[in-house]
């Protein structure tokens, strides 16, 4: 399978979900121009997002399914729930308020332009930034992450994905200092083996884009 | 299980694979206030967003997490290919794109408050709508619709949910003259029964609220 990511997105989730999977994979730098993505990169996606993820049936697009693809076609790995109604949809309700609410409310950040078309509406979004990040996290600390991991006793792709958007926490200016579970959450992320490699990865794709 | 929605939200989605599903549901009118959800429903759930279905396992949220939810539970009704990751997958992709891109466009014409504090930066979002939801259904019918529904043959949760949204097209002035396929799968899918029935509910819902 092939990868298009670009180094720092949330395209590092389904990086550490198929490292996590022992999936045999290759990651690629998606077509950039002027820091958004451009041809020929939309003719693999033509939503023009990272990630894709190149698989033997197709091209899969979001990160929520491909969450979900690497999780069921990896079962050995154990990163979801797939056959607990409940459970699953657990991921999933997760998933979608990070992929709908957390991810959107950081784009406002610096991707204006998918909303509105004038620079002092891009400058009021990027002002309410660290308010509705703020927001979001304080209920992810409050509400949903159960501890030890998103869905308590169990690791899964939920744990994975929640890592990918909490990297951006202290460039989005987000006051952090009661987000006690989600910074302990992300300190224990970032010391598992297959994300230091993911990590050093991404390193070896900026040198090389 | 009880079904909290707001008449033409995409809450409707929820409600009519609990329709097709044959599930015994209950729908109630989540509080609102100025056009915005209210105590008591935060206690129901703390993101103060329809849909929120209480089940006998607690109370889920998101449109795709329901959605998938209600078709693993009753899978007599045949609402999605759960058990086939690649097929599972693009049920997931399609339920994505539309609660964080689609559903998102849309909410910038009436919800700017929620990514910005200034009256202008809310008149240039509701100014854009048009053309960012014309993106987005411009991307369905041209990449996604297969036809006759979303996954070709096989009639799914991704159509029910493509039906919530694209109510909205009309009221967010989207040019529909070349949404051909878009608009003969809305005006299938509006003749179901099902539909039928959860519309009808829907009026009573509005005039009990």
């Amino acid at each position: 399978m092939i990868l298009y990511s670009v180094p720092g997105s949330c395209a590092f989730a389904s990086h550490v979900a198929l490292e996590m999977a022992g999936a045999h994979y290759e990651v690629r730098l998606a077509s950039r121009e002027e820091g958004r993505t451009a041809e020929p990169f939309f003719e693999i996606n033509p939503k023009g997002r990272v990630p894709a993820l190149v698989t033997p049936d197709g091209v899969l697009t979001e990160t929520p399914a491909i969450l979900c693809y690497i999780a069921q076609t990896y079962p050995q790995a154990k990163l979801a729930p797939t056959s607990n109604p409940w459970l699953f949809a657990q991921v999933q309700s997760f998933s979608a308020y990070l992929c709908a609410t957390v991810h959107v409310a950081h784009a406002h950040g610096h991707r204006g332009y998918r909303w509105a078309d004038k620079d002092a509406s891009f400058q009021d979004m990027t002002k309410k930034v660290p308010q509705t990040m703020g927001a979001c996290f304080g209920l992810i600390e409050k509400e949903m992450l159960q501890g030890p991991w998103v869905l308590g006793e169990t690791f899964s792709i939920c744990d994975i994905y929640l890592l990918a958007i909490a990297r951006w926490l202290e460039a989005d200016k987000v006051d952090t200092t009661t987000l006690i579970n989600v910074l302990d959450h992300r300190a224990r992320m970032l010391r598992l083996p297959e994300v230091q490699k993911v990590l050093a990865e991404e390193q070896k794709l900026v040198q090389s884009g």
